[in-house]
C-alpha cells in the first residue's frame, strides 16, 4: 500500500486536472505558458531513479503520453521537460509548451519574473483540451 | 539501419564520454556545475515521444543510470534532469549536479551566464569518476 500526501507548494501552485495511473496530473496557476506538472503519487521521492523500475517506466509513458497531448492541442514550436526539485523536493516533473517568442524564449521558464494568474475561463477552455486530449 | 548526425551546436559545447545502449554519453565544457547530456543516436528526433515506445524506455533506463551515477559521485544535494531543446532541436537530455548555493541555486542553469572551461585536470578526473561509475 503506498501512501501519498501532495506537498504544500504544489497545493498552492498548481490546480488538479485528472488522475492517470501513477500521476497526478496537475496545472501551473501561470498562464504565461501552458505548463503541466506530473506528480507521481508516491511519498519521500525525490529523485526519478528512485522511483521502483516499474514505476520508471510507468512515468515515462504518462509524460510522453501528456507531452504529446500537448503538443498537440497547443501546436508548440517545442515542448520543455524537466524534474529539478531544487525548492521542492518532492518528485515532480515539469511539461512546458513553448512557443518562439513566449515570455523567456528561448531561455527555460523555472524562476523567471512573477506568475500570470489565468481567468476562469481561460483556465477551463485549457483543462477541457488537456482532458479531451487524453481521453482515449 | 538508424543513421545520426550530431548537431554542430552540442559538438562545439560538449565532450564525448562514452557510448551507452541508445545514447552518446557527453560532458558540458562548463566548470560550474558536474553536467552531462545525454543523446539518443537518432536522427531527426526532437522530441521524446517522437521515439519509438522500446528507444523510450532505453532512455529512461540510460538517464536513470546516469542521473543515479551522477549523484553517488558527487554527493549532490539534487539531480536535475531537463529536455529543453529551444535553442538546439536535436534531442539530448541534461543532467546536472545541483549543491545548494552553488551558481544561480535554487534556479535553473540553463542560460545563465558564461560558461567556465575545466583545467585539463579536472575534466579528466570528473571524466574517469563518471567511466568507473558506470563500469559495471
Amino acid at each position: 500500500m503506498h501512501t501519498f500526501t501532495l506537498d504544500d507548494r504544489l497545493r498552492r501552485d498548481t490546480d488538479r486536472i485528472m488522475q492517470l495511473g501513477l500521476c497526478q496530473l496537475r496545472m501551473m496557476r501561470d498562464s504565461r505558458w501552458p505548463w503541466l506538472v506530473l506528480v507521481p503519487q508516491r511519498d519521500a521521492i525525490t529523485e526519478v531513479f528512485d522511483l521502483t523500475p516499474l514505476d520508471q517506466a510507468m512515468l515515462t509513458f504518462e509524460q510522453n503520453l501528456v507531452a504529446s497531448a500537448l503538443k498537440n492541442i497547443t501546436g508548440a514550436a517545442k515542448i520543455n521537460i524537466g524534474a529539478l526539485g531544487n525548492i521542492v523536493s518532492q518528485l515532480h516533473v515539469h511539461i512546458i509548451a513553448r512557443f518562439e517568442g513566449d515570455t523567456n524564449w528561448p531561455g527555460p521558464i523555472w524562476g523567471h519574473g512573477e506568475a500570470v494568474p489565468y481567468s476562469v475561463e481561460a483556465k477551463d477552455i485549457f483543462t477541457r483540451k488537456v482532458l479531451e486530449a487524453l481521453d482515449t
